[in-house]
């Protein structure tokens, strides 16, 4: 191990046997944490090769369980973001994508911090199950052509023990470190394409686009020599996606956005990145021969109800409560307390600052600041602005649904520091920066 | 902690706190071990300043004992050597200090690897106590000027830990680490002025020249910073110091010196070295106004018997066996097994690698390889010649003491690899490099 981390140490090329052998140890404890956390600070300062990247990738994908996903109905895609504020982008994106013919089988986790997680989202719907087995899921997907697991099965142990010690080491922030992490598990877990978005600004984990783009190729390259076909693009999170943060209320904006709905402004941004974000995959997975016809398969499948008619389909086959469907919000209970933000003066919306939203959020209680905190999954914040849009003083911004007057007054409170006005016109970024 | 490892880890300045916090966390174990190993790789690779470093410093010190030696016949002096083969300089330096009317003081390690430790060959002659409290080395030093103790009582526990954990996370060749693992000892125990010999070459820590100078320079300067009066020399271990390298043997040299025995041409080098380092460090503590008039007081305390009769009066008060003072190897157990290795060739000595001669030792079993190895005292090396001395083919070039016939063919084998012979006249290194 000590040659292992000298290799790194001074910025050397690994063997493959060297990163199996770290991967190993990292995954059964074998080499003492002090001498993993060297290595991973050593690799953090300077930086592994794309190549002992790769090798270190398939060296961690092997220390667990893989899910052997052949015999499915060909292709078949997992969908991951890099998480973001509002991200809702799955729950869109999964029926459509299984809709115009394509099998989409995803293995999600739950939020920590600022980015939820589908899990949270699904399980704020009475009777989802999160907990399908490989086998289920595979079968199900089968079926249906959709399935989406919260259970890890012993997928790439060592990236388990890697991400803690990274959290506790401030080792997080490395490129080659989260490319290894993320992709390790989405070839354990048997995928064959992956359609990757990855997430910029305020709300993102990557906050500039530099570092959000460098992740991106990384991912790509990486992915492929290690076997999986990789679509990634770089999308905006620095103004919350959407309009709505918080578990059920992004389950119901998703539905409204299949359910072809009208749509807030913010909304409508949203259904704009999961069209976008449909098209490019079904044309990169060849099942249209470009980018303009896949956009015209995923508008059929709107309107010919085939994609909502696919969620429900999905949410049911998982043993959802499916009356929000119909009843929409009345499906819940109502939020105990609610309260307006107010724009202070008139103006153009400079900022919406997606991490003072999601940290909002979080001290509400719809999210996690540890692993261990429960959910409440009927608190959350609305966006009713973008970036970019035209306010007067007084005109309602966003709208907090809090567990108490208490929280909700210290959340507006919050949120009125998110929210930039300008005297001057903004250009807002774009929605889609890049597609790599 | 994170925050400290965010700090090295993008090479910002440490507050004083922040540095406390570390040194009491290492050495109360409340912070987790891999916390510590990344804190270390990110200072081995982004070097923490000179002020951050003498910050650390002095909070490693304040974390065990402190010995108090305030009261005794002014000025006290610690006398420090990084290390090296054959290196039994502070048994002649001390004992000449002391003679000339310095109190000397210094606590001891054990050796481990090629560089052996003072304690191992004071405790290679029958009855010299080297476990003398702190108290009782306060009270020998006040009474007879000298005294040496080989307890480590609770000195800079940080420095334990610290130094355990770089040893197994591939950190221990920082210069900021290693010079605030030796002076924060240095604070803890008491010292007033500091002699430093900092060893250069193959049979030293630092291999090069400008390694050596780096940390002679960094300890110097945040040893005043600290508080404490340091004088540093480099100088140089590339071959071998003096003639013995083996425990009973370098005790027997140092005696030979302060004899003023007829010396070989090594122990006359060796010798050279000792009076070199006694000048200036009697000149730099103020007993001297120039330091040729320091060289004419050691050669008088030398010529006087003054430092002979010290040499004794402290191995007495110690409880030292001296009959090897009269009686030489003849005090000894005689060496089961005595073999030469011979020149190759004709030529000129081009190199006499002192880690070889070094390794060898250990493998006879008079070094330690882990720390709970037990020593040999009475195998040795011997060094009949010097690096651009004049050989002829099958001259004795080295002899070895072994314990067996077989360990003293392994041994001679591998030395006659230490050795080169160059056609040319080779012009050797200069003893002393450099004074800071």
């Amino acid at each position: 191990m000590l040659s292992i981390i000298e290799a790194r140490r001074d910025g050397r090329e690994h063997s493959a046997g060297e990163l199996s052998f770290l991967a190993e140890a990292a995954a059964k404890g074998t080499v003492p944490d002090y001498q993993l956390a060297a290595w991973l600070m050593a690799a953090y300062l300077k930086p592994p090769s794309e190549q002992d990247t790769a090798l270190l990738t398939t060296a961690m994908a092997e220390t667990g369980d893989r899910i052997d996903l052949s015999g499915l109905p060909k292709p078949w895609v997992d969908k991951h973001s890099t998480g973001g504020v509002g991200d809702k982008t799955s729950l869109v994106v999964l029926p459509i994508l299984a809709a115009c013919g394509l099998t989409v089988v995803k293995m999600s986790g739950r939020g920590l911090g600022i980015t939820g997680g589908t899990v949270d989202k699904l399980e704020s719907i009475p009777g989802f199950r999160m907990d399908l087995t490989p086998q289920e899921m595979k079968a199900q997907a089968a079926r249906i052509g959709i399935a989406i697991t919260g259970q890890s099965p012993n997928l790439a142990p060592a990236d388990k023990a890697l991400y803690a010690l990274r959290d506790a080491t401030a080792t997080t922030e490395s490129i080659p470190l989260i490319t290894s992490s993320i992709l390790s598990k989405k070839i354990a877990g048997g995928a064959e394409f992956l359609s990757l978005d990855v997430k910029s600004g305020s709300g993102a984990f990557m906050k500039s686009f530099d570092q959000a783009r460098e992740l991106a190729v990384w991912l790509k390259a990486i992915g492929e020599q290690c076997g999986l076909k990789v679509h990634a693009a770089i999308t905006d999170m620095d103004q919350p996606l959407g309009s709505a943060v918080g578990n059920v209320y992004e389950v119901l904006e998703a539905w409204s956005v299949l359910n072809c709905d009208e749509l807030s402004p913010p909304v409508e941004r949203f259904r704009t990145l999961c069209v976008n974000l449909c098209s490019q995959t079904l044309h990169f997975v060849g099942l249209a021969d470009s980018e303009v016809r896949a956009a015209i398969l995923v508008a059929d499948c709107l309107a010919s109800d085939a994609a909502k008619d696919k969620f429900r389909e999905w949410f049911e086959a998982q043993g959802a409560d499916c009356s929000f469907m119909e009843r929409g919000e009345g499906a819940f209970a109502s939020p105990r307390a609610v309260q307006d933000v107010l724009a202070e003066k008139d103006g153009y919306i400079g900022r919406l600052r997606a991490d003072v939203v999601g940290e909002t959020v979080v001290d509400l209680g719809g999210g996690r600041k540890r692993k261990e905190d429960p959910i409440d999954p009927l608190v959350a914040a609305f966006v009713h602005k973008m970036v970019g849009d035209e306010v007067q003083e007084g005109e309602k911004v966003m709208t907090v649904y809090a567990a108490s007057d208490a929280s909700a007054n210290d959340a507006t409170t919050r949120l009125a520091e998110a929210v930039e006005i300008s005297r001057s016109v903004i250009q807002p970024n774009r929605l889609i920066l890049e597609v790599i």
